[in-house]
């Protein structure tokens, strides 16, 4: 199992969780087992090169921009273009020529997709885009490929975040994992899962 | 009223439609009263610049990749994220600058968000990530400026995409048009209008 975004908050509670079962491959733009920049195409290309056959991917890196409305240009948007946007879809695109058959695909969204808040139009673009990515590549896949997206509010280990969200019960990072789980180990895909 | 893709099947049909009874600003890439490159943000605000402010913008540009899957890599994917995606949005990012109090943006979307067809996953990420900026960018626009996109299936006057879009009734000329009727002179922000 691969775990793109391994250092951050989500990717590390992932990673902990899931390799007392599995193996792990933490995979993190600045340290982990192997370091990926995932806007660059060649990057993620050696990843796969790398590790080889796999059976599921599980991606939590979702750079965008956070910023006044008023900023907002096409310089600041690049950032979740290239990041949370291209960065997961490449993986996709890239990674179904070392995935195994019946392997997974697991993607991060959010609520911002359908429930914007002040200052995350980038964030809900990248969301918007990345989850109508998956119900299309749902039905391209082959070999029982599966791919799915999991799609939380702000999470319980970010406090920095929940005076952006008001309102918003915040996901655990047990409930996050039950997402990844569901996506990961069952047998959906093209799903959106909301992990509460 | 700016039309940007006057060129086009839904274009066309829209600048004759509402020219009838509102001055219509014709913008395309190649012809029309003001030519237009919506990849070149330059180009974009170039266009502002000659118009001035203005009342409404109304967008059916959108450029996507249709192909096989097996065939979408990076480079193909890029012409929905330049074209539909990234110049949709910039229309917005730098329009915002120009509209009047009380204008509206109505973009273009499809049914492709959320019933995927095979060889279009580029304009299902497009479509994904415009849908869910508008409804971003309508909690950010002030002076009680709107913005909604309209999101038709295969249109009438495209039988040459029918068979890419099994049991999918098409949408009319008709339809499509009370759509931006309806984004246009409505009160709704942040809606995603369905034509049929």
């Amino acid at each position: 199992m691969i775990i793109v975004g391994a250092s951050g908050t989500m990717g590390k509670h992932l990673s902990n969780a899931f390799r007392k079962e599995h193996e792990v491959i933490e995979v993190a733009s600045e340290c982990g087992d192997i370091r990926v920049d995932i806007t660059s195409t060649e990057s993620i290309e050696n990843l796969f090169k790398q590790v080889g056959a796999f059976d599921a991917l599980i991606s939590t890196a979702g750079p965008t921009y956070v910023g006044p409305w008023k900023k907002m240009t096409d310089k600041e948007f690049r950032k979740g273009i290239e990041g949370k946007l291209m960065g997961q879809i490449n993986l996709v695109l890239i990674g179904q020529h070392y995935i195994n058959p019946k392997g997974s695909f697991s993607l991060i969204t959010g609520a911002l997709t359908h429930e914007p808040q002040k200052n995350f139009a980038n964030a809900s673009a990248a969301n918007g885009a990345v989850e109508a990515f998956v119900r299309a590549a749902a039905i391209e896949l082959e070999n029982g490929i599966r791919i799915n997206a999991v799609s939380p509010t702000v999470i319980e280990n970010s406090p920095q975040y929940f005076p952006f969200f008001p309102g918003d019960i915040p996901v655990t990072m047990q409930q996050l994992e039950y997402g990844f789980r569901k996506s990961v180990f069952g047998a959906n895909t093209g799903q959106i899962i909301k992990p509460y």
